[in-house]
């Protein structure tokens, strides 16, 4: 059995913050900040351009895709670290495009992550040639799934709401229509056990600084299922992803397996952070991390039913059908957030009317979800959130 | 006149160790350390999501972006960090081509960074359509340009041979000829004063982690003129260059300017690196800077050329024909440079038979050369590469 109680020790949380954010921007590991300063000082400081080398630098990227393959399913050796998941995503929506050149339609939701639409959107312009993105509503993928799809390019856990798509049903619907499958995983990974390759899945990718808690900025990581390992072609074919990068060759030559979808210079210091960040997850069973969530989320969503009427869930109840995330709508949410953040309840605001809860239990427990649930009772039963400071809207949330 | 005993005491440089390499990896500013821990502990710990808004994360690219405008010549508001080099390449080249489309030829050089190549060639297979890579000798781009050529995409200063391009001349023979230019200036920026608005440049990247100091994997940056900045239709169209990212809007249109140009989530630690390492630059005058390099490297050409007749210089001896960096050819070249780091000398070995150095007045001075010089006088004159510890390749260097 995991031992929650230990692995919420090794975070270091603000005193007075229930923290249920991790699902946006994950907290802070202890060992994180040494792990860092060592990067600097003793890799970067001392080593410098020997680190590529000396350090390992060059084999981050891939040895920490392995530690995280091992959290979504994935085969050893068929993750690499790097670049942002908007970059990750054109990378594999390219390729698997690529493998179907017949077709012209990436099927996707309106519950899709905005910049996964765009990302799409403007593949599309650049291939030209009459390829399209089309979105229908989340529960009508399946239904729209036709020999016109070449991908079906899909985030497994709604952003918004935290629904959460059937990733073998929806897998095997695709392959049936002679379509492929990219799935991105941002509220996935290290929210639930994933099984990539146990679903035939043929592209992943995913980021790192919202469950996995590499802090902000850490990179994105992609899959590639081994059978189109060595026929991916990368549209983003950088130096790293070279069959021998430091040969300098004037010619582009794919290299092996994953390291294709390498593209330039890996960000040691995210990757070091990353690096702490997995450390956490040696002796934690995503099973038994999945029922903590669940529990949490029951917890969660009974006493705010139970004290907030005017707060409408938005987010499935039936398990199987959720990430690890609870929305509630109400017109106010954007105000209603700013009123628990204001009283140390951290959530975010999600356009236009939702208030959205990660319940992450490797540091949120039920008494956290006690606390929560007060704070926002009173907010609701007093209209704490009436109030002018929580109605101007900050830049960014 | 630039206290350059001041900036070198700035960096925290090995003992015993002279680094002729900072055109490869900047060495660490001695104030970078600290700046990353504080993002670490008493941003990212303490604030959590809130750092977006509260440590102004959100803003780091811009903010950045200006400072390095200034050491380029470029206007304020119109550069911004992120990703790498190789990324932003590949947004400003399709971002050019979109903007010349009846023409199909990108022109570069044979000396120009491989990745820049792979990337082109990445996205004229992706465009199709007739989309042409054409590469001629360095010296030959000038006569190469004519009215099939949509943009001239070029790295400044050659990262083999130091060679530099005349930027005002080719930006002027590109316009005249009706071409775009997009300009590389990974061995430019912090390497010599830029001139990217008074030579007319349309698009420029760069990295940071060489002569600006950011550490392993800093983020790339990149430049549109402000005439285009309106009008240059992002291909990599992430959510961060939306015009309202927090809306979430399912459909894709690009912000203001250089926003447009941001894709993804930040690398807040490695951009807490850039702003400390920038720091350095306060107080230094780039013709200083210039003068003093072209100083250190004539030093190092003449103690070189007397001590070791077999070195034959691949570096133009022209004052305004070279970047920051001085290479020599010989048959033994990887051998040599093994040698020489063993001694404490480090340079760069570039396939297949370059040593490389770089001139950093910042940190480096006349007492360095003095004793580089000294050090490959003995290997060379003793034969001290003739070693089989030295033949051995290491897998990057």
């Amino acid at each position: 059995m995991t031992d929650f109680a230990a692995t919420k020790a090794m975070f270091d949380l603000p005193q007075g913050m229930t923290y249920l954010d991790g699902n946006s921007l994950g907290p802070l590991p202890r060992t994180a900040a040494a792990r860092v300063a060592q990067a600097i000082t003793d890799e970067w400081g001392q080593m410098l351009i020997g680190g590529w080398n000396r350090a390992g630098w060059m084999d981050l990227p891939r040895k920490l895709g392995d530690r995280i393959a091992a959290l979504i399913g994935a085969e050893a050796g068929h993750v690499v670290l790097g670049d942002t998941l908007s970059i990750k995503l054109y990378q594999a929506l390219a390729s698997a495009l690529d493998m179907r050149p017949t077709r012209r339609v990436i099927l996707s939701d309106t519950g899709n992550f905005p910049s996964d639409l765009y990302m799409a959107t403007g593949l599309c312009r650049t291939l030209g040639d009459g390829y399209v993105l089309k979105t229908v509503a989340p529960e009508n993928v399946a239904e729209a799934i036709d020999d016109s799809v070449a991908v079906l390019m899909l985030t497994e856990a709604d952003y918004r709401t935290g629904r959460r798509h059937d990733m073998a049903a929806l897998t095997r619907a695709a392959h049936g229509a002679g379509a492929l499958t990219v799935w991105d995983l941002a509220h996935s990974a290290g929210a639930f056990p994933v099984h990539l390759a146990a679903c035939g899945a043929d592209f992943a990718v995913g980021c790192t600084y919202k469950y996995l808690n590499s802090g902000p900025g850490g990179p994105a990581f992609i899959y590639v299922a081994p059978r189109h390992a060595n026929t991916a072609r990368p549209a983003l074919s950088g130096w790293l992803g070279h069959e021998a990068p430091f040969a300098f060759d004037l010619d582009y030559r794919a290299g092996a397996g994953i390291d294709r979808m390498r593209v330039g210079t890996p960000p040691i210091l995210q990757l070091a952070a990353l690096e702490a960040a997995l450390d956490v997850w040696n002796g934690v069973d995503l099973n038994d991390l999945r029922a903590a969530s669940q529990a949490l989320m029951d917890q969660y969503i009974a006493g705010v039913e139970a004290a907030c009427p005017d707060l409408i869930l938005a987010t499935p109840r039936e398990h199987d059908a959720r990430g690890s995330q609870v929305s509630f709508r109400h017109s106010q949410a954007y105000a209603i957030m700013q009123a628990m953040i204001a009283r140390g309840v951290v959530g975010d605001f999600r356009a236009p009317d939702v208030i959205r809860c990660g319940f992450t239990p490797l540091f949120i427990d039920a008494g956290d979800v006690v606390r929560a649930v007060g704070v926002i009772a009173d907010i609701m039963q007093n209209q704490l959130w009436d109030n002018p400071a929580y109605q101007t809207r900050a830049k960014v949330t």
